[in-house]
C-alpha cells in the first residue's frame, strides 16, 4: 500500500492500452444497434488506422466485415482485445489472450467481485492469467478505452455513437462505465473535449491510478478528470497523484458517498468496500486532488484548476474578489463560495482608491457592484485591472448579468481582454448565455453554467494543496487482526510517543486495605483489562472516588459490574489516577485504514463526536502545521480558542500531541493498528494536554 | 404584520398592473441599446396592443415614434407608467402620476433605500404619494414588469431583447432585477416558459407577495417561481402563500442568505435587514411554500411541484424509488438526495416480488438496477409499472444512462409512456440528451439537467406541507424596545404557561443569616436582578452550594463579582434554588421575529449551540405534532432519545413544554418580544422538564 507501482509494469502499457496496432472484438455482434455491436461500428466510423479482427465464432461475417472464429486463429496477437462475450466465454477469452501473448484484455462482462463465491472464482481465474503471463486486465465490467487523437474506440457505450468526436487534452477514467458517455456528451455541450476516456470497471487487474500513471508522459493530456465511486487501490492513485503533480498536471475528481445510502450502493454494485467519506477527503488533500461535489464543477472545472497553482499549505483562507454588473445574480456564487470556506472580503483601502481612481465609484462591500457605474466595457474593464493587481485576492470571479446574453461587447469582452493576466479569473453568466461562453471558453477564460458549479471549482482548485510526501510507507491493515493492550501497557506507548497522560497505578482487584497512592484523592478507578472499549458502559469506571474506604467500595462495585454485564471478563486489577480537569476533552486517534493506510484524526471528545461527525483527519504522520490546521477545521473546538472571552486551551501542546500520535504510522516496533486517546484532556496555556483513557490495538 | 393585504387594495390592481390599456415610458430614450431605450423597443418587437406614450421632454421623436414632452401632455392618464429616468427626476414624475390619477408607476432608478438619508427622503416622498393618490408603485430599482401572453414589455432588462419569447404558465416575481432576465433565458434553454415577470425592486409600496397575489385569479397562471435575497414584507408574503395553496397553485423560491457574507450583501445592496435564514426556512414551511437551494432546481422545479401533493404533516420520511440504468448515474442522485433526509430505501418484498414476476431480475439493494435486465423499453417500463403502483414510494425517481442521448426509444420512451400515473415520476438522463429531454417535457414528465437540482427539487416538493392557519395574528417586534424580567418574574410567566421549573425563592443580598429553606442543600445561587443576560459570565452564578456558611459566602461573592465585572449593576437580591439534574439540557426560545413575527425556537443547551447552530424553529404558536417534529429535526438531541442503549428523556414533556412557551404568541396579556428557557432540564421519561434558568423581555 501506498508504494508507487514498479516503472516497469507501467512502461510499454500506454501504447496497446491507448494506441494499439491492432485490436480484436471478442463477440463482436451483427448487429451495430446491441451493446456487443457497438465497437466495430465505432472503430469504422470513427476512422481507426490499426488492424481490427472481428471475433464471432458464429458467423463468417459481422457488420459486413470478415469475423474470425477465434483469438487463435488471428495471423498475430493483437495488442488490445476487447471482450464484450458474457461472463463464462469472456473469462475463457482472457485466458486465451494470455497464452497468445497479448498485451491487454478489456472485459465488458459483469459476474466478477460484485457477484459473489462464483463471482470470485472468476476473479481468480482472471488474476491466475495475469500472474502468469505478460497480460494486463481492464475491467471487468468496463466500457471500454477510447483515445480519440488515435481513433481507438473500444467502447460499448450508447453515447459514442456519433462522428466526429471533438478532441481535446483532458483524460478522463471512471469506476461508472456510464459516466464516459456523460463526460463525454456534457463536456462537448460546453466546449470541453477529450484526450481519451476509459471505463475502469472492477480494476481487478489494472487500476485506474495505474492507468493514468501510463498516460502521465503523454504531452497531449493536460489533465485529469475521475469519477469515482468509492476509494479502492488508494496506493496507486496515490502514486499516480504524486507524479502528475510533479508533471504539474491537475487532478480533478467527483467522488460519490457522502452519504451513508450512496456508499450502500457502492458496495451493493461494485462489491467494493465503501470507506468513511471524510477519509477519503483527507487522502484527496493530501494527494494534491481537487475533489467536487457536483458533477458540473467536474466537467466545467479543470481549466480553471489549470490556472491555479497548488499552495504549499494555507495560511489564511483563500480570498476571491468579486466583480459584477448584477449583485443578484453574484450572491448566487458567493453564498456557496461561502458557505464552502472561501472568504468573500471587501477589497482593500488601497484597491478602492485604485478603482476611485480609475471612475469606478463602488461601496466598500464583499461586491464590487458596477451598477451604478454602469454595464458598460469600461467600467469591468477598468475595475478587472485593478482586480487582477489587487494582492488581497487569490482568484478574480467575474459575473455578469442579463447583457450578456445578445451584448457580450458591454461586460464580457472585458473579461476575454483580460484573459492573459497573471491572477486566475473566472466567469459566470447569469443568463442563458451560450455564444458569450463559447467565446469564454476560446479565449481560455474558465466559465460557469450554474452559480453552484462555479463556487464548487472555485473553492475546490483555491483548497488544493501540493500532495505531502509521507514518510516511510506502512502497509494497510486489509483485513488483518490485532490485540488490544491494557490501559497501563497503552500509557506505555504514550510515554514513548511523548504524549502527556495522567499518573496511573494498578492495584490488584482483591486488595482488603486500600494502599498510599503517590498522587492525592480524588482519584478515578477503572477496571483494567485489554479488550474493553467501553469501560464507562459497563460499569467499569468510578469516577471522583474522595478517599481509601471509597477506593475499596469502587473497586467492588467495579468488579460486580463488570461481572453482571459482561460475564467471561474477569476485572483482577484496577488503574487509579488522580482527577484531572481542564477546559475541554478532546479525542485523538490513529488507525491503519483499509482504504488508505495510517490516517490521524482530532475530534470534539463526548457524545457529540459521533452525532455531528465534526471531526478533521489526515494521512499520518502529520507535522505541526497541519496539525493546527486539523485543530482549526474542528468546529467544536473553537470552544477551546478563547470561545466568548472565556480561557484559550492549549492548542499548541494539542497539535503537538496530535503530530506525536501520528508518527506511529513511522514508529519502530510492534505494527500499531488503532489508537484512540479519549479523551485528551486540554488545559488552558501554557499548561498543556493530558491523557485520561486510551485504547491501543497491535498487529498481531 | 401576518394580516393579509385588504382585497379592496388588490381588487383592481392586476389590470393595470400586468395588462394595462395604455402605457407611458418616461425618459424613453432614442437609443435602443441603452437601458432607457430598451422599453419602446421591447413594446413594439412584441407586439403590444395598447396605446404607448414615449415620453421624452428634449426630443420630438423617439425610435422613429412621436415623443410627448411629458405626462400631464398627454390625452389620457395611461394605466401604467414606466419611469426610466435618474432618481430626482424619477421622483418628480412619481409625483405627476399621483396627481393625474395614473394607476401603476414602476421606478428603474435606484437612490432609495439602499442610498442613506438622501435616499429616505426620496422613498418619503413616494409614500406620500401613495398615501395621498390611487397609484401604487413598483420598485424602485425595478428592472419592470412583463406580461408575455398580453405582450406588455415594461422592462429595460438586457436579456428580453428577441422575438417572439415563448409564453407559458409561470409568474415569476424576483427581488433581483438581474434575475428576471436569467429566469427567462435560462427557462427558455428548457422548454420552461412564463405567463409574467416582474422585478420587485425595493418594494416600497407593493411588495412582491402583494403582486403575486394580484394574479392569482388568472387561469392561465398555474405556479410561481420567486428570487428572494431576503425575507422583506413577510406578512403579504404568506397571505400570498396561504391564497395560491388555497387555489392549488404551487410555490417555489431560492432565497439568498444561507451563509453570513451573502446576507451582509443583502443589506448593502437594498438596505433591508437581512434575518437569519433558518427563520426564513422556518417560514417558508409554515407557508408551504417550497425552496431550493440551487438556481437549476428553481427553473426545472415546478412541474414537479405541480405533481406532488402537500403533505398534512410528515408521518415518516418521505421515500423515493430509483429505478436506473446505471448504478453510477443514478448514485449521483441518490446521495444529494440523501443528505436532504430523502429515504433511498430497498423495494418491500412484496415490490420485489412484483418485479420477479415481471421478468425484471434485481438485487434487493436501494436501487432497481436495470444494468442485469439489460438497457430495453420491456424492462423500464415493466420496472416502472411496477413502482408507480408500489406503496413504500411517494416519488419514482428513472435515471438512464448514455441510451437517452441516441436510443431514448429503449429507456426514456416508457417513462413518457407512464407519465399518466398517479404517482409522481422524476427523470434525470445522465448523458447529454437534449433530445430526450425536450420529448419527456413535451409529454409533461418533470426532468432535470443535473443530479444535483434534480435531488434538490424532489427533496423541496416531498418535504412541502400544507401552510399552517396560525391563530390570530401578533403584529412584528419592528424596532420597538422591550424591558426585561427578572428571574423570579419570568417564573410567574412559566407557571402561567404551565411550564414546569425549579422551586426558587428570593432571598435580601444582605442577610447576615441564611434562612431556612424550603428545599434541601445543595442549592444555586444566582444574582436576582432584571437584565442579567448572561449571569455566568460576569460571575452572577454559584452553583453545588452545600450548606448555610456557603450560601452566605456564595451571596458576598456574587455582588462583589457583579460589582466588578459591571460596575452599575446592583444586586440587591439572590434567587436560591435546589440543584436539579437530568439527562440533558435544552434551549427552548421564543421572539417576535423582525421579518416573520412570533417564532418557537428549541436547540442543544450549551457551548455548542452557537457553534453548530442546532436548532429547530416554527412560526408560533406550535402543537404538539410540530413540538415533536422540530425535537426531530435538532440533531444533538438524539442523546435525549436513548442514545446507545442509555435512557430516554422525557421528549414527551419536552414536546408540551415547547407548545406551551410557543403560546406566547396568543396569549392574553403584555407582549412578550422574547423568551428563553436555558437550560431546560430533561429529565428521564416520566419525570418531565425543568427549567432552571429563564429570560422574558416584555414589550414597552
Amino acid at each position: 500500500m501506498l508504494t508507487p507501482p514498479s516503472e516497469a509494469a507501467q512502461a510499454g502499457l500506454a501504447q496497446p492500452l491507448l494506441a494499439p496496432q491492432s485490436v480484436a472484438i471478442v463477440g463482436q455482434s451483427n448487429d451495430a444497434a446491441k451493446t456487443a455491436g457497438r465497437p466495430l461500428k465505432y472503430l469504422r466510423q470513427a476512422g481507426y488506422g490499426g488492424r481490427i479482427y472481428p471475433i464471432n465464432a458464429h458467423r463468417e461475417t459481422v457488420l459486413g466485415e470478415r469475423a474470425w472464429p477465434s483469438l487463435a486463429a488471428l495471423p498475430e496477437a493483437p495488442d488490445h482485445v476487447y471482450i464484450v462475450t458474457s461472463t463464462e466465454a469472456a473469462v475463457e477469452a482472457v485466458e486465451e489472450c494470455g497464452r497468445l501473448g497479448v498485451k491487454i484484455a478489456t472485459v465488458l462482462a459483469d459476474g466478477f467481485t460484485e457477484a459473489g463465491a462464483a463471482g470470485l472464482a472468476h476473479v481468480a481465474r482472471l488474476r491466475a492469467v495475469t500472474a502468469h503471463s505478460g497480460l494486463r486486465i481492464v475491467g471487468p465490467s468496463s466500457l471500454g478505452v477510447v483515445n480519440l487523437r488515435a481513433k481507438v474506440m473500444l467502447t460499448a457505450n450508447a453515447a459514442f455513437d456519433e462522428h466526429p468526436l471533438p478532441v481535446g487534452r483532458i483524460f478522463a477514467a471512471s469506476h461508472s462505465g456510464g459516466m464516459i458517455g456523460a463526460l463525454l456528451s456534457r463536456g462537448a455541450a460546453r466546449g470541453i473535449a477529450f484526450a481519451g476516456l476509459v471505463s475502469v470497471g472492477n480494476e481487478v487487474d489494472l487500476s485506474l491510478g495505474e492507468i493514468c500513471a501510463a498516460t502521465l508522459a503523454d504531452p497531449a493530456i493536460a489533465g485529469y478528470m475521475l469519477f469515482l465511486e468509492s476509494l479502492r487501490h488508494a496506493d496507486a492513485l496515490r502514486a499516480f497523484a504524486l507524479a502528475a503533480a510533479q508533471c504539474d498536471k491537475p487532478i480533478l475528481a467527483y467522488k460519490l458517498g457522502r452519504s451513508l445510502e450512496a456508499r450502500d450502493l457502492a458496495v451493493s454494485h461494485t462489491g467494493a468496500l465503501a470507506g468513511e467519506d471524510d477519509v477519503a477527503e483527507a487522502f484527496f488533500t493530501d494527494c494534491g486532488i481537487a475533489r467536487v461535489d457536483t458533477l458540473d464543477a467536474l466537467i466545467e472545472g479543470l481549466p480553471l484548476l489549470e490556472r491555479v497553482p497548488m499552495a504549499k499549505i494555507a495560511a489564511r483562507l483563500p480570498r476571491v474578489g468579486v466583480v459584477t454588473t448584477t449583485a443578484g445574480g453574484a450572491t448566487m456564487a458567493v453564498d456557496p463560495l461561502a458557505m464552502r470556506g472561501v472568504g468573500i472580503e471587501p477589497p482593500s483601502a488601497e484597491t478602492l482608491a485604485r478603482l476611485a481612481a480609475a471612475g469606478i465609484a463602488v461601496k466598500p462591500a464583499r461586491l464590487i457592484d458596477l451598477t451604478l457605474a454602469g454595464t458598460r466595457y469600461e467600467s469591468m474593464k477598468a475595475a478587472l485591472d485593478v482586480l487582477v493587481t489587487a494582492p488581497e485576492f487569490d482568484l478574480v470571479l467575474a459575473v455578469v448579468g442579463s447583457s450578456a446574453r445578445f451584448h457580450s461587447d458591454l461586460a464580457v469582452k472585458p473579461i476575454i481582454d483580460c484573459a492573459g493576466s497573471a491572477k486566475p479569473i473566472a466567469a459566470y453568466l447569469v443568463p442563458d448565455a451560450p455564444t458569450a461562453l463559447a467565446a469564454l471558453s476560446q479565449a481560455g477564460v474558465p466559465n460557469f453554467r450554474t452559480p453552484e458549479a462555479c463556487a464548487d471549482a472555485i473553492a475546490a482548485a483555491l483548497r488544493r494543496r501540493a500532495p505531502r510526501l509521507l514518510a516511510a510507507p506502512v502497509q494497510s491493515a486489509g483485513s488483518r487482526k490485532g490485540t488490544w493492550l491494557d490501559e497501563l501497557e497503552t500509557y506505555g506507548l504514550l510515554d514513548r510517543l511523548g504524549i502527556a497522560r495522567a499518573p496511573a497505578i494498578a492495584i490488584e482487584a482483591d486488595v482488603t486495605h486500600a494502599p498510599a497512592l503517590p498522587f492525592p484523592y480524588p482519584v478515578a478507578v477503572k477496571a483494567l483489562a485489554a479488550g474493553i472499549a467501553h469501560k464507562t458502559d459497563i460499569g467499569g469506571v468510578a469516577l471522583g472516588v474522595f478517599d481509601q474506604n471509597g477506593l475499596l467500595a469502587a473497586i467492588r462495585q467495579i468488579r460486580a459490574n463488570v461481572a453482571e454485564r459482561r460475564p467471561g471478563t474477569a476485572v483482577d486489577r484496577v488503574l487509579v489516577q488522580p482527577m484531572v480537569s481542564g477546559l475541554g476533552e478532546v479525542l485523538i486517534g490513529y488507525r491503519v485504514d483499509c482504504d488508505v493506510g495510517p490516517i490521524v484524526m482530532v475530534a470534539v471528545g463526548g457524545v457529540f463526536t459521533e452525532i455531528y461527525r465534526d471531526r478533521s483527519l489526515r494521512l499520518a504522520p502529520v507535522d505541526l502545521s497541519i496539525a493546527h490546521e486539523m485543530i482549526a477545521q474542528v468546529r467544536g473546538l473553537a470552544t477551546l480558542g478563547g470561545y466568548r472571552g472565556g480561557p484559550a486551551g492549549d492548542l499548541a501542546a494539542l497539535a503537538q500531541a496530535i503530530v506525536a500520535l501520528s508518527r506511529l504510522a513511522v514508529m519502530e516496533g510492534p505494527t500499531v493498528l488503532e489508537a484512540e486517546i479519549n479523551p485528551l484532556i486540554v488545559r488552558p496555556a501554557p499548561l498543556g494536554v493530558v491523557a485520561v483513557d486510551a485504547l491501543v490495538k497491535l498487529i498481531v
